[in-house]
């Protein structure tokens, strides 16, 4: 009973109100709601609990029944590259430097932007139809990438990758600098795009422009990020060239923070892992691709216990191939307990806050992942009808352990739903299948396979 | 151009002629055909080849369309517990012993045949939802698994289970063999169902019952069946009862032969992997399970380097949490590339091997897992309009990176279709989530959760 039932009461406006038979919120107190509803306005949860009440209660303009389904908040992919979709499948099974040096960047270094283009739009498709609804991406001529995030309603934040200057792209630091503020002043009015500053590596930009970077970081106010401790391979190349670790690479240097995202973090040691934690940095785990590419597997329970925030990634489709997020999320979960020798290590609560919350943070968006009064209404829908679903003991451990990720019905970013039922209402997909195609062609011809 | 453009040839008879724009034959050659067609007569395929072909000499009762999708083999699942389904996400997160001791043992010994019957239907939907078209399975009343399997026209080799006797089951050894031998009797007429011999496991069935169990299996001419070194602790036990670790128990009673699935063999060292290879015994991997428990990771690579057929199992959606083929392949392939130090093991292609042909092997049943003349028309589609799977650059890579199993539009045994684009012809799913969501109250109350 509520205040309804006495006293006439006007019914309160909201845009949207959806109903669902469950609701993982990601609230601080990780409730899941059962019979639900969450009401949307202004592209903010206005409020989450008993549909019944919230039916009694608000007056919306539209109504989405998710009944038969559960809500999650919208998965935020902490590590991607979104334009390499374009290469899924091009080169599998081979040592990194060999796939990197010998199939990857001969192709990368004749794409153009309407390449880039094609792969970007493939990557949100790919990212729209499993439910993440926000990522961390690097690569290069990233208004690309941000134009295609825009235009299907993904939130994006966007690193313009460097490695030492003079480059092909990058004639001086200070060329570099200018895209970047370019590229933050041509999203400035963009609620759905941000930037980053996105140093490619510790093994292959110089210590000095690491610094230099990050006081650009610090001057825009805007987060810094880079890959670190990938594989042993890196660290040798490190102690080679610098005598030292990644990780002590970027602490010698003052460049560990909270504004810092440092991706894959495999081959980190228990002080690194400590030294990581009292800096407040960022780190963004990479299963799938940490796999693939043999770099190993990450001490995720070690890091999380010390206080690291960690979040996670797909990595770029080349090097995964999927941009699946709930396969990552199984993934962290799964190879987390052998990695630990514990079966209850990365438990399925902590992978789905890994792919939430934890992410939220490592974009610099820390309002994102979860479903809550105040925060985006960035949701997404699983249908509970999917056989592999049934039956329902643990919604989360249904989230992490059973679904595929195409169980995914509704994808909706800031409250405007841009998949529902395999409609894709801000993507042409058949047209897209056809681009691709055309690529691929493109892209076999350029590698003279 | 061929003989029908020059003479007037009778068109030849077929069922069923499908098209597609690929088939993965998984023929001897390993070819991938584009543009192909596959022409079907009595359950079993006649031709595969160009579509424009076959189109021009075949008049077919019926034609598929698979424009815009890929044919597979149907997958072939090595290892499961079908009826389990029913306890998917009970319990996660936890240690071996202390998830079956303490949640899967006391509820499991209170399911009657009715709610062992949901599990496997529920089981069966999976399955043909996610492409696999046969399993082998491990449980106890085995007849209602057969009996769901032959209803919903899925292949299935049935393996009643049994620990030592007495038990609650069978009080003596020749209760259990004269079930067996019922089992298999009651199914003799049914193309679709066999039995294997299936003792639990060398650390939970003395020597001689083992031994008198394989015998039964011989004169039944039917495989035999067993867990096997599934951890180190299972080689500690054996190791304390019998002074030998599981592979010795089985040697020195001569019972490792082509007659012999072992179902895990994550411990086993080099001198057992050779003596494997030597005897002919086949090894199913599980990787989901292997991690999901911490009982480690399986030397697959080295396995099939020595020459055992390895075939590929999802083992019980209890321990998966999904039946699902296609994650598993994916597993395999990443898995094994880290726990070998190399990026090139276990590539798509074999991972692709081990879910169709070897697992065709496991189960007895070799002329499973491929699309060739001659053999049973177990096909499924999958769908190359999904954003995951564009562009198409290697279609055995998308089948085991970047396709989650969610992809397969259409699943075929013996030249039935058994799903078609989300109707299933031979289950009522809805029906099946009702009868499900009472069977998951019934567990809760038997567990006192």
């Amino acid at each position: 009973m509520h205040a309804s039932d006495f006293t006439a009461t006007a019914p309160l406006a909201c845009d949207l109100l959806v109903r669902a038979d469950a609701v993982i919120t990601q609230d601080d107190e990780r409730r899941v709601l059962t019979d639900a509803g969450v009401a949307v306005a202004d592209g903010l949860v206005l409020e989450v609990g008993d549909y019944a009440d919230l039916d009694a209660r608000y007056e919306p303009v539209q109504r989405l029944d998710m009944a038969g389904r559960m809500l999650l908040p919208g998965l935020v992919n902490g590590h991607t590259h979104l334009p390499m979709t374009l290469l899924r499948g091009f080169a599998d099974d081979l040592p990194l430097m060999d796939w990197l040096q010998e199939h990857i960047w001969p192709v990368e270094a004749q794409l153009d932007e309407e390449l880039l283009g094609i792969g970007a739009r493939l990557g949100c498709a790919e990212l729209i139809r499993t439910g993440c609804t926000a990522f961390l991406n690097g690569y290069f001529h990233e208004h690309v990438t941000g134009e295609a995030a825009s235009a299907c309603g993904l939130r994006a934040v966007l690193g313009e990758g460097f490695f030492a200057f003079p480059s092909p792209f990058f004639p001086t630091a200070e060329a570099c600098w200018e895209t970047i503020r370019t590229l933050q002043a041509r999203f400035a009015d963009d609620p759905l795009v941000r930037t980053a500053v996105t140093p490619h590596a510790a093994f292959t930009v110089p210590p000095e422009l690491l610094e230099a970077s990050y006081e650009l970081a610090e001057s825009l106010d805007i987060p810094w990020q880079t890959h670190l401790a990938e594989s042993p391979t890196e660290t040798s190349v490190c102690l080679g060239k610098y005598g030292m670790r990644p990780v002590e690479i970027l602490r010698t240097r003052g460049l560990l923070s909270p504004r810092v995202t440092l991706h894959h973090c495999v081959d980190v040691d228990e002080r690194e892992i400590a030294r990581l934690a009292a800096s407040g940095a960022n780190v963004v785990h990479n299963p799938a691709s940490n796999l693939k590419l043999c770099s190993g597997m990450s001490p995720v329970q070690d890091l999380l216990d010390a206080g690291v925030n960690v979040g996670l990634g797909t990595d770029g489709a080349s090097s995964n191939n999927q941009l699946n997020m709930f396969r990552d999320m199984g993934l962290a979960a799964l190879v987390g307990k052998v990695r630990h020798g514990d079966a209850s290590a990365v438990g399925a609560q902590t992978a789905l806050d890994m792919a939430t919350r934890n992410s939220a943070r490592c974009l610099g968006w820390p309002e994102l992942g979860r479903i809550e009064a105040g925060y985006p209404a960035d949701m997404i829908a699983l249908d509970l009808s999917s056989p592999n679903l049934m039956p329902v003991f643990n919604h989360v451990s249904h989230a992490v352990y059973a679904a595929t990720g195409m169980e995914v019905c509704m994808t909706m970013v800031a409250g405007e739903v841009l998949y529902l039922y395999g409609e894709f209402r801000t993507l042409d997909v058949g047209g897209l299948r056809r681009e691709a195609a055309r690529a691929a062609k493109w892209v076999r011809r350029a590698s003279g396979k």
